[in-house]
């Protein structure tokens, strides 16, 4: 089976994928009234599994709309030892660096996967296990926050894909590592 | 005469105009052997002067092709007293902060303005001062160097004018600010 480890994300105009005290508000500044589809539904269909760290999982705690995916969810977390009763159907902990998760995830059958978080991307990418970054812009200069990237030993190539604008406004850039 | 500031810069996927090193060999990893216009010439056509901090002339200084600009350049520096004789008809200093300088910068004449720099371009944008971002994002991550973008004590809003592809692999996104 291949194997692919893919990013899909959305950012600032300055690399920020939260604000200075953790918001998110901005990332619905472009309004979207007739719910375009923006990649969310087809990549959902594409992975088999999505990845994700813990604060990317603490946000989804907290958040009270339905449950976005429709592929089993692994979090990543050397510290949580168990989620919450309504999760556990939907959710598995795995402790461990990225190769030993991703070694697990594909005995698992799990072989498409969308990483998720902005430390986890960042993880995956020192260790260049990622194949395709799908990174859309938000028209915002959010002045500070989390950063989507972060310091790398060596730097990384890749190929532009695709470039797609949503509603005027969303500038969606795919691209495959060059290796 | 309207007046306009315009940032025209190229940028890694994770944000840096130069590398840890201040390299740039990056910016020229897509091959251009047929020249394809990028944007700065009509942008040579379109302004009325360059504007640029110490660091970007002093890279110039050290530049062995041709001169790169068609209109006068204003370098700003507190420390810099003189040009060298073979820029003096090219190049006039300035000292003060942003809106002193545009303000001598109008009274000579030009006021569609091209905004070069990282630091020239934060200093621009913590106070308002950009109108026009035009990026184009190279397919690489550097994974450290000097970034485009600096902290802001308030986010800044821009609307989306246009993506243009060059090259199969330059992303190149034009934005005007919203306010």
């Amino acid at each position: 089976m291949e194997k692919k480890n893919i990013v899909f994300i959305a950012k600032s105009l300055d690399g920020y994928i939260a604000g200075k005290n953790g918001e998110l508000d901005w990332l619905f500044s472009v309004p979207n009234p007739d719910n375009v589809e923006t990649g969310f539904g087809p990549l959902m269909d594409e992975i088999d599994a999505v990845v994700m760290g813990k604060n990317t999982f603490d946000f989804l705690l907290g958040y009270e709309g339905d449950w976005p995916y429709a592929k089993p969810v692994f979090v990543l977390s050397n510290s949580l030892k168990t989620v919450p009763e309504r999760f556990a159907d939907k959710v598995s902990l795995l402790s461990g660096n990225p190769p030993e998760v991703l070694k697990t995830i594909h005995a698992r059958g799990c072989y498409k996967l969308y990483i998720d978080g902005g430390r986890t991307i960042q993880s995956f990418l020192e260790l260049d296990l990622i194949d395709e970054l799908r990174i859309t812009t938000i028209p915002i200069l959010l002045g500070g926050g989390a950063p989507l990237f972060g310091d790398l030993s060596a730097a990384l190539m890749f190929e532009h894909v695709k470039t797609e604008v949503f509603l005027g406004a969303l500038v969606q850039s795919w691209y495959r590592r060059k290796r």
